[in-house]
This record gives C-alpha cells, structure tokens and sequence, in this order.
C-alpha cells in the first residue's frame, strides 16, 4: 500500500553539531536498509530545502507509524503523509 | 531534471457530461505517450480524490511548461510544481 | 484498516431540489449498505453544518477511494481522508 | 452528548525525558480510568504523528472541559473540539 | 449548555431581491421566537459585516444543529461553531 | 459600546508557578472589578482551551485599549477585538 | 472614534458595466458627502489594486455600521474594520 | 510617495525590562523627530495590541527602506509594507 | 524605483474564446510597449502556471497603479505588488 | 535555467552580534562571486524586511540546490523557490 511522506527539517541554531551529526549518519544507516527491503521506495530532495518527497510501500497504517516514529530525526521532522493508490491509467507496472 | 507535480481536478456541475468525457479520454492518450516517452515517469492517484502526485523528468522548465499546459484538462486542474533532486543518499539507480 | 474521513456538502442554490432529494435517498441507501457491511464503521453529524466525520475499515487505499468516489452526493462534497492506527493504549477491542 | 476532540502533542526537545516518561505514565492510567468509565469512547492515533482522534461522550461542557484540561499531558498538546450529533442514517445503536 | 456561534451571510448579486427579502422576514420571526424561548440568549451585530455574533443555551448539541439548520437564512450562512462553559471567575447568575 | 473580545492564553512550559498563580489571582481580582462596574458585562470559557470569549461595554476604543493592555495577564494573551453593534431585531433590552 | 477600513472591490465579468457607472457615480458623491461631513477622514488608494485605505472618525460602532452598508458598492466589497486609538506619541493634533 | 505600514511588537517575555524601556524611550525620539520631518504623518494605535498603523511619505522604497530598518525596537517588529497612491475622489489636499 | 509585480491568470470556463484571444493580442503589444519603454524591466512565465513575475521600474506609486489598471487582462489578474530596493551588495548597475 | 528565489531572514534575539557579522561578510564574498559568475543573476531587497528576491540561472535544480544550502546564512533563512521560463512575449534577449 502506497503513501507518500513529505519530511521538512528544522533543527535549532542551538543544537549541538556533533550530536546531530550523529544522528544524521544512523539515520542514513536506518534509511537504505529500509530502502533496500522495498519499504521505503523512492526519495527526492526538495531543491533549496533541508527537507525530502518520499514514497513508502508498506503493509498497512500500522507499518508505515512504525516506520516513521523509529527514524532518528524523527523529533526534528514536520510530517505529512497522503495516503496514495496506483493509477488505473499508469502503463508501468511498478507504479504500483 | 525532476519535479513533483500536484494536480487537483475540479470540473463544474453543469460542465457538459459528455465532452468532459471525450477530454478524458484524450488526456489519458495523451498521458500514456508521455508515460512511454519517460517525460512523465510516476503517477499516483489521491486517495478520495479527483487528484494525482506525479514525478516528471524533463529536460529543463521550459519543458514541463509546455506539458503541463498542453493537457487536454489543463484548464479543470489546480496545479502545485515542486523541483526535486537525486537524493544522495539513495541506493536506486533510477531514483534520479 | 482504518481512515478517518471528513465530508463537507455544498449544493449551490440553484441546483435542482427534487433532483437533490433524489440523490440524497440514493445517498442514504448506499450509506446503510456500507454501514451494515462493517466498512462504514462510524458516522456523527457535525453540529451546525452539513458535514460528517466518519470512520471507515478497509482493506486498503483503493476500497476506500471507490468506495468514496462512488458516493452519489461525492460531487457536492470536500473530502479530508486521514489514515489512522489501533491507539497502543485503547482497552477496548473495537477501537480497531 | 459527543465531541469529537483532536490532541496533537509537542515535546521541545530540550524536556527532560526522564520527566516527560513519567507524565506519559500517569497519562495512560488517566486515559484507560477515563475509557472503562464510557466518557472517553474512542481513540485512534493519526498514522505518523504524536496526535490522536478521540470522541468524548459527556454529559455538557463543562465536563468536558475539566476531562481535557485535566490531562497531565495537556500543556503539551494543541487542542481541536468539534461538536458532534449521532447521525439520523446511522443504522448502529451505538453511534450515539 | 452555552455554544457561540458566529454567522456570515453571503447573497449572490443575482439572487432575487424579494424573494430574500421574504426570507428575512421569516428569519426575523423564527428568530425572536426563539429569543423568547431563551434558547437564543444573545445576538450582536458585526459592525461593518452582515454578520452576527450568537449565544445559544440549549439542551444539548442535537437541539443547536436543529435550531441553526431550520434558519430560513441558513442556505446563505456560513457558520463557526464554539462550544462554551460558564467561567469560574464570573460574578454574574446569567452569565451561564 | 460593544466590543467582543477572544483572549487565547499560552504560558511557557518553563514558566516560573508561583509567579504566574500570583498574577491569576490579580487577574481575578482585577477582572471582577471591572465585571463589577458593567465594563465586562460577559465573561465564557472555550471549552477545552486556556481561552475565553468576552463582551466589552465600553466608551471608546481607548477605553478598551487602557483595560485590555492593563490585565496582568495581557502579556500571555493572543488577542482578537471585533466591534460589536445591537442587533435591530433583537426583543432584549440588555443586549446593547 | 477612529477605525481603520479597508475595502476591496470584486465586479463579476458578467456584471453590466452601464449599472456599475452609474454605481460607482453614485458612490463617488456618497463618498464626497462623508469626507466634507468629517465622518470619512482619509482614503486612500492600494496601489494596482480596486481597493482602499481609509480613516473613519465616528461617534460609535452603530454610526460606522451604517455608513459602511449604505455604501452603493458595499455589495461588491470584501471588508475588514480594526479599530483604532490615538497613539500617545503622536505630536500632531489631528491624528485624533 | 505615501505607504501604509503596519507594525506589530512582540517582547520576549524574558527579554531585560529595563533594556527594553530604554529601547522605546529612544524610539519615541526617533519617531517624533521622523513626525516633525512629514516622513512619518500619520501613527494610530490598534486597539488592544502592542501595534501601530502607520503613513509615511517618503521620496522613495529606499528611503522608506532606511527608515524602517533603522527603528530602535526594528527587531521586535513583523512589518507589513503596502503601496498607497491619493485618491482621485478625495477632495482633502493633503491626502497626497 | 523597482516593484515586484506577480500576476496569476484565472480565465472562466465559459468566457467567449475569441474575445480573449482578442484582448490577449492587445496586451502583448501594450506589454512590448511597456517593455520598450523601460518601465516594465522584466518578465518570466511561472512554470505550469498561467502567471507572471515582473520587475516594473517606475516613477513612483501612482504610475505603477496606472499601468497595471490599464492592462486589458486585468479583469482576469490576481495580482501581488512588492516594493523593492536596489540590494547595497550587488556589482550589476542594471540591478537598479 | 531560472527560479526565482525568495529569502527571508531571521536572527534570533539573543544570537552573538559579532559572530553574525562575520557570517554576512562571508556571505556577502560569497554572493559576489556567484553573481560575477553569472549564476545569481539578479537580487532586489524587499522594502522594510530583512529579506530578498532573487534570480538565479544554474545548470539544473541539482545546482540551485548546493548554491543555496551552502550559503552562510542559509540557516537564519525562510526559502521559497519558484521555477521560472523565458516568456515569450519578452523582447530583451537576456530575460532568459
């Protein structure tokens, strides 16, 4: 079931840099073993923005709440999430 | 180059039922040679709405213009553009 | 699976009433049906407004996007479809 | 009588955890007394937030406002209250 | 059981003069009919507005949406909804 | 003359409780002098927020502004100031 | 007593623009009234835009009612009152 | 050349109370000397706010642009900027 | 002096298709005019939309105000005026 | 390629003045080279705010992005960007 995440990232002036550098890289480590199990399909930048486009392949709600309240940025993320379908005009069949 | 587009349909009560449907279904012809041609790479319905999220790759801004307004519902749709870019930390080739 | 989806109707003052009426039986008949299958699992009026906040169980994204597009009155209405979860805390077993 | 009552919660992330872990403690026991009573019917999470959609069934309120302003996360938590009527289609007795 | 409700009437330039006019009269009626009652405890003007700002007492939710949708004027309104508690601090018998 | 006025009270999570216990008891005491003298002629809580609705029966704006400013708690407070007129069909003498 | 006024004008394509002259004329002497009375102290323009700026010093809430909805235009206009006070710098005696 | 310009004042609660009285003494200077100079014609308080509405006539954005930023209490202020022109109906010379 | 002029383009469904290509010639060339003229410095298509951002360099308020009413699609424009400034760290004359 | 670039910045209050003044002479080097470069190729100041407007011609989005979220002062700043085209009515040959 497929739904589309958009994470904006704000994290304050006054955090410390060595801790959210940290973070940064178990986050990455947490994001390409989701991408490599087809949960996390597709991820864009948005350009100019310390924020992504993601699209999430996942069981059910359940799965994709998990998903999300685990990653490490997780506290520093504003998250909206629209719940998507496959298009009945769509020719390829990974757009599923 | 990538962008996320955003399209809302609102087509009128009284618009006339059957040319919304010869629209229809030019724009999906339409829709399926871009599909083919790699310009409109992803498609997803709004789920309960008359509405898509799709990834374009285009060769520059000029060219997703003349896309977009070429559409044959292009006067029905409210439209949202957002430029995307690879993201680094992607593993899938095709994520670009 | 579980969504919360909220529906606002306008009827523009110039639309046909008997013909309204009609589609709000047609409305009401379908409703039940999907009540009575378990799909359409709550449903409260808002006060003061011709407006709903129902809860729906579905087996995924795409029942509930037919099953929302298929509504008679859907053309009258805005829609804001919100996936949610079981709540971790809930001590009751239909809170599902 | 019924509401519908959205809490979205935010913690800054300077709170102090250990604190903050504790207050989510007596929040539960305070929520589940609240669910066994009746008043608090229902909750569900809102997938991929610290939110949750709840209907309250109260006898005015007044109660109402001394169950929500009473919760020991309430100063953390932005409030939405909207009432609500059972609704005259609803087939199921217990929509009240 | 207090509610504010606050009421925006909008007319199209087109609807037609005596046909509202006969309606504001019935409105008036319906009105001071129910400010007898006491149900409709107190209504202002918005300067500058055709507009109005209402305290209703009513039974509970059900009765308030039957009185605001039976308004003869109602098709033209928009409406927010407050629900309201008699403040603790108030010296005043009738401010409940 | 009549104004209405929403005051919406946000306290910071690390705001000293003693001081601001303190400056609610000022501002009781102050506010039922001035409920006291018919300037505040109605006081309500919004249910479920820090908040309350109130009517002003006033001079002139700069009365308003010198009573407002004044509160203790005027630094907590997002404020909204609507002018108010007596409705013409109102039946009730008090509602000037 | 002073108010702030701003007025934005919306003319339907379709609306008969012989009418909207003879309106606008007719405003236009309304206007010239008010300002010689001293009622409408200031107006002035919004630069590219049908709208205007302008400075009320009435007597009251109910006067500027009255003045604002039998304006010829008001049903054309979108309309926004703040009210104002001498501020307690000013050195100029007819910023009153 | 005349623009209006709203100013809305915000003080952190934490901010050095004697700091900040010195701040405004020395905008009050710098305001009414900009008054005597016609830069600044026309100051009003908004009613029960911390925020002022203002007309400056300025020779140019740039001027306008010095004297904004150079406000003493500049850093506490959300400024809001709009282009005014005379009215062609005002009959007061010094609407200019 | 500089403005930043956007304007978006909304075109009724139903509006007679001749007569707006009609006026969309008229204004190209009183557009070419303007631009030959140096007042209307800049334009650029927003991509996917029917709308424009300009940089118009004008005497003073009153001749933008003029130029941007006078333009034949006015009628149909949404328009958003911002004043500029010449920015004190650019190298570029032409940035005036 | 062209976007405009929208920037807003925000220093906090209690931010070290001498630190910041270092960050914009970094900034300012910077901007410089990048406008000498043809890749920033316009920036205005916005009248009264912090803030700019600017256009830049890169490569593709990939480059804008670095540009800007390698700027010093990216972190203070609000930024909306906004892809734009060549319009074909433009006479001037480098309004591309």
């Amino acid at each position: 079931m497929l739904f589309m995440v958009e994470m904006d990232l704000s994290v304050p002036l006054t955090f410390d840099q060595k801790e959210f550098e940290r973070l940064k890289l178990t986050e990455k480590n947490h994001f390409q073993e989701l991408q490599r199990s087809g949960k996390w399909r597709h991820i864009w930048r948005v350009t100019g923005h310390y924020a992504n486009v993601s699209i999430f392949d996942v069981d059910n709600n359940a799965e994709l709440h998990d998903l999300l309240t685990g990653l490490p940025l997780y506290p520093f993320m504003t998250i909206k999430v629209t719940p998507l379908n496959r298009h009945p005009s769509s020719l390829h069949d990974d757009d599923r």
